[in-house]
């Protein structure tokens, strides 16, 4: 009989290489994209074998929107920026992952999508350790 | 004293422009981008002053978040393409709008962001009406 348990969230390893865990919330793991151009949080709701919002339950995607949503606020007061995007495309990695980015006028791709415009920047590690804790700090008490 | 009722309803004239109007849903008004090259929707909630997620009240979100999925679940099935994107921007169009947008893995932007990529193609009026026959069809009994 297998042990493997079809039912357990793994988090695929693309995202995991490509980003920092900031906290759990009640549904996603919510996670800091690796690119200094702009302040990127992803989303992922810890279901397996979920690719499309459609295949969420009903009851998760309730949870998930306000996830969204909190996550949009924090991001916005932290980074005092001039709009968020929200996106879930999954055309690379089909894993159910929203991205949640802060976008700026003067930013390279504005006023176009900026998931999968040009190359990342590093982000200095000092920086985005503190960013993190900010973060971490304000997405717990959200 | 003013007539004007801020809390009415406009949609935004260059949205106006780029779509047609499919129907209203219990929150959003549904219409179909004018771009061939993509089976597009966008979904407007029916609320004044709304740019952000976070702007909606809860209970709207909760609504968005199923008319989302349903709009989502009716373009795959229509379409039977790989991949349903959604996105909400505002880069350009403050007034809160989300794109619900059938990818496939041929099309011109793939696996890139449709949104802002390239020029629309114009659909043939006919091949357009049909289509909005059928997505107005489905999406009312959704």
């Amino acid at each position: 009989m297998s042990k493997i348990d079809l039912d357990e969230f793994h988090l695929d390893p693309r995202i995991a290489a490509d980003s920092d865990e900031i906290c759990d919330l009640t549904l996603c793991q919510a996670r800091l994209h690796h690119d200094a151009r702009y302040p990127w949080l992803l989303l992922i709701p810890r279901r397996a074998g979920v690719s499309e919002l459609f295949d969420l339950a009903p009851s998760d995607r309730a949870v998930l929107a306000e996830e969204i949503a909190a996550a949009g606020q924090v991001l916005k007061d932290v980074t005092r920026c001039d709009k968020i995007n929200v996106g879930t495309l999954g055309n690379v990695v089909s894993q159910l992952h929203v991205h949640v980015t802060a976008r700026f006028e003067d930013d390279p791709a504005w006023p176009r999508a900026a998931w999968g415009y040009g190359q990342p920047h590093q982000y200095d590690q000092a920086a985005r350790d503190a960013l993190l804790q900010v973060l971490r700090n304000r997405l717990r008490s959200a």
